[in-house]
């Protein structure tokens, strides 16, 4: 065991206790044995996800349709990056990292004995704990420290980047997967459906396509602005232009090849089903908070569409969004608009909620 | 132009009028030129959209979502079959087929203009032009003739083959495509959701991949021992067990790797999402009546699903549809239940609609 | 550790101990830790590749294009099937196995760190042991006991097969992965080229995935003659007909749709680049002794082909297989021709190469 | 018909009368039907095939192993590009083109009768009539007019590009195709081997899907340069650096994931199976003129590659080169390293196929 000096045995930390009671408390730093790793965070971001927990929704406390997920008291946050402080015998080994280099662990901790584990689909693991969520196995990283266990999936990060850039990694892994998912070919027109801190990764992820027309569609002016700025030949406001008119215009009215949605409201699944062409391939990443009603005959009958689903970072999401980040080939600096202390937590989930003037909010113990 | 002696000038045939207007009138028998057949209908399938455009559904007579898509009057029916009556120069040519051969045209009618057309996707055909919809342009089968144009997709079929049995071939068709999309393989659990007609085609094709086990889902007993006897390893009748929970029983909680779903019911696609496992495949061939209102969240951040839609026989249906009741391999002898003279259509449609103690009802001219 | 009565401390084995020189031998019986299972061995199988290596094979023995991959002296056989007779605590509970039963223990013993490895592809594994070639980590199965460590891949089997056939899982399993990666359609012509063990397994599963045609080829009439009552529809003497001829007569001139090729012989390949359609799939599996030459354009320019090549079992060729054989879906009683007690290894091996009427040959300790 | 004023009767044209038997000849110019265009020829470029076609290779002129392709005599070139100088009524409608517009015909003229042009594969017609290769159904480019009949694929091209850079358009839209074929993912190191026209349009379009890794393999210094300058990481040259090493050295040992090959060199075939990793892709373009000697074991056994043909232009080809080449996105200008006029063909033939300081060689009539 390799550690820093003068690791505490108290730290500060935003723990998530019950639905609708988030803390800022002081805790024990994690202890570590010599398959895991002890890293100093050094920036945190907020996801919808988290504000969306701590407001109390059913996907994560449960209600008569799903069990409960979260597993409390435990450390929230899953955007964390932080520097190794100290590092078992085997972990060093196993991840090549010494003490002070910068290190990521995937926002998922593998039970690697289900058959998604076993079959090169970690990511899909059947008992899903993702950091942020089930206390002790897998707390998150709003907090001073935090803990890469035996069955943490670690990479190593550049130490060049800004520590709130490179708390990006997590969202733009899970994009890098999304647009993988899409299979975007040069003929292609694509729509990127919901331009939040994600929508507007997937926008320059799907520019690094070259598709021949790419569309960005989303209500809000600023990030419409951003994302013109960031590759989108189209923007559409769709309270301002009737979208789906405007994309059948853009395709001699056939609509497009690809539709990627990340907004969360069940009108974009209706928007995008009206948009997208017979045979075209809709991708479906986002977490709702109601249901979507709409005629499934579209599906089928009407347009034999390809509907993929997307989860978290694949196989490729992280490896690829660390490269991207560090290479500067994907932009975040204008997508993370506010920084704040770990202790402004709550006023940190409030702007990020509300989405005003924000894009990205993080959070630095 | 060669044709058979003694075709007659009127012909009787099932007209759809309008909405809740179908009527059995006497129409002139389709002139035909050089590049058309003339075929004296042998039989002609009662489809469950038949039933639907009758009664007046929305998606044949259009709504405030949808333009209108039927153009009457029009002969309805599009799961015919029968026999050459007469043939002009340029048709026999291209498709080698003499006075009496047994001849079947696909549902179809392409444009062969459009990009789906252009693309070997003419099922996809952006005018959506199929037998028994449009009239003059694509008239149906339920008559004692109809014409196959220029435009037609036209096989020859086996004269050995019972009329009625014949009259699957469209039906089989479609089920052909939608397995294809299924990707069946030997280690995969297959649910089939829906036992009509269709449903037990697909089950019998399911089975002719061999997957490790085959499950048949529906409420009605008479069907679910039919499927027994076609095929499937379990048979779950959903009114008397938990289906979910069975299926779950039977994969080790995982749930299914392919749900087929056929049921046209916005349970049986709540029911496909709950049951079907992560990263599985989600076949959806049917048409709604109604609006499914569910969790979009289960499809991308849950399951990380694929979801297929499946719309009529793609390339190869016919084909291989032919083939199979050819050879014997599909049977459909205990599908077709029941068959009526042209003019009984009335209760026929009425017999289809309830299916109570009937499958498939085939109209013989 | 759990074990049964009376392990002896020695036990004969076929020892590989250099090219030329396998020698029927008295060696320690393996040791056995807490991750590791000691199997009694019921029977083993001679793979053409035990003969090969036995001959001195460059692909073993290595040569200047190519490194040694034997390391000698080890026990030989990779197609054995066993029961129980000491089994580790921690293997106990991770296998769920117990004293007497049957067990099988997949051909490859990953090495869980390679990118093949930890992306589910175990199979691919870049360290590439295989039981019956490195000594100490991957002995084989052509001896009394075998031992199943820490990083095995192990199933459970029944014990009602007979075990000269459940020695057949192994080659099952590589026709299940091969099979496979063709993709077989309802509407395809498929080619089986060449009929050993494994080219007669790939054709009884060609035949469960019900293609439009199956046309096996050999030049050896007993294994046509198998070929046929297994499910071929056409069986060609490629001595007594021109084979590429045939098939393009049963294919209106275009060729087949997949070829399947497991012949080792380089006129395989050219006869299948001749009789494949283009755009069709071309499945490599063999093992050659000779280099093949060919012109290349036929692959792209003339016919856009899909070669997938095929190695070992891939993911599901083990489950699939067991599963199979104790269905009884799968036949093999024809194809295991001949039994030897384990002595008369090189009459067996002998035999297996000359392959006059033999099919397969398994030795029984 | 609409015509421009003074077409001539005769014009200047390459022949192709036999092999090693081209010929500068005064050729009547072709007569226009209502379905036809004739092309006021502005360019047309030297292909390696022309060249080979000239010296009277065999699969052109045919030997015992395939017939004769070639039906002259016939116009020479399929690189074409030209001014719409005459349009029948019905060829008016169907491609919305003008007296004066730029049009080009793809170079396969499909004959929409075969199961491939049935089916949207035209691009592989069993026919396979190439513009430049058979007489009166096909004449080529390397005139002053050509004629583009009913069954020819036309598309519009802007006026505001070089015809010099315009004739480039045809192995550009070969290089789309064969790219796509390699589905080329974030993660991939790609190489692209043999950087002629063709291989340094590829280096272009691979570099637009933003692998992680681009490298270039040729022989030649002047074209290394350019592909660095093009987008490639990294550009080995085979004759200084041993670049199967260079490739392992960068991907840690384990090969590239993607090896595109254009060379047509048997040796280009072997260093990519030597350099491609273990279930890697290889896309083969090439046109060979001599047989390729490797151990296909290689192919299946060792490294279960997947291996995918690619031939001409598919079905996006065209639409996406002219796009990419109208937005500017890809760059021939140093490419295109000479044009000549149509007079001077046998001089271009000579520069084109030394390539000592050419890349392409353009005629202009």
């Amino acid at each position: 065991m390799e550690k820093i000096e003068n690791i505490p045995e108290k730290m500060n930390a935003v723990m998530c206790c019950g639905p609708k009671d988030y803390q800022y408390q002081q805790v024990p730093v994690p202890t570590v044995g010599e398959d895991d790793i002890l890293v100093k965070v050094e920036a945190c971001g907020v996801c919808a996800g988290d504000v969306k927990s701590w407001r109390g929704a059913a996907m994560f406390w449960g209600d008569e349709n799903q069990p409960r997920w979260n597993d409390p008291p435990c450390v929230a946050g899953h955007e964390f990056i932080g520097r190794v402080a100290a590092i078992g015998s085997r972990a060093k080994e196993k991840h090549s990292l010494g003490l002070g280099d910068r290190a990521i662990a995937e926002q998922i901790v593998p039970c690697w004995q289900c058959r998604y584990c076993k079959g090169g689909e970690y990511w899909m693991c059947e008992q899903a704990h993702i950091h942020g969520h089930q206390k002790n196995v897998a707390d998150g990283g709003m907090a001073e420290f935090i803990r890469f266990g035996k069955n943490d999936v670690v990479h190593k990060v550049s130490g060049d980047l800004k520590p709130e850039h490179a708390a990006m990694i997590e969202p733009l892994s899970c994009s890098v997967h999304t647009v993988s998912r899409a299979q975007i070919q040069f003929s292609d027109v694509v729509v990127i459906a919901g331009l939040g801190p994600i929508g507007l990764c997937k926008l320059q992820l799907a520019k690094l396509k070259n598709p021949k027309l790419l569309i960005a569609v989303d209500a809000k002016p600023m990030r419409l602005e951003l994302a013109k700025e960031l590759g989108a030949d189209v923007a559409i406001d769709f309270t301002k232009q009737d979208a789906v008119a405007e994309v059948m215009k853009l395709t001699n009215g056939y609509g497009c090849d690809v539709y990627i949605h990340n907004s969360g409201h069940p009108s974009g699944v209706v928007q995008g089903l009206k948009m997208v062409r017979k045979r075209g391939r809709f991708i479906e990443f986002s977490v709702f908070s109601a249901e979507t009603s709409v005629d499934w005959s579209i599906i089928g009958d009407r347009k034999e569409l390809d509907i993929y689903g997307s989860h978290i970072s694949g196989l490729d999401g992280y490896p690829v969004a660390i490269d991207f980040l560090e290479k500067g080939i994907i932009k975040v600096d204008k997508i993370v608009t506010h920084v704040h202390p770990l202790a402004n937590w709550e006023e940190a989930f409030i702007q990020a909620e509300r989405g005003a003037d924000s894009i990205k909010v993080v959070l630095k113990p």
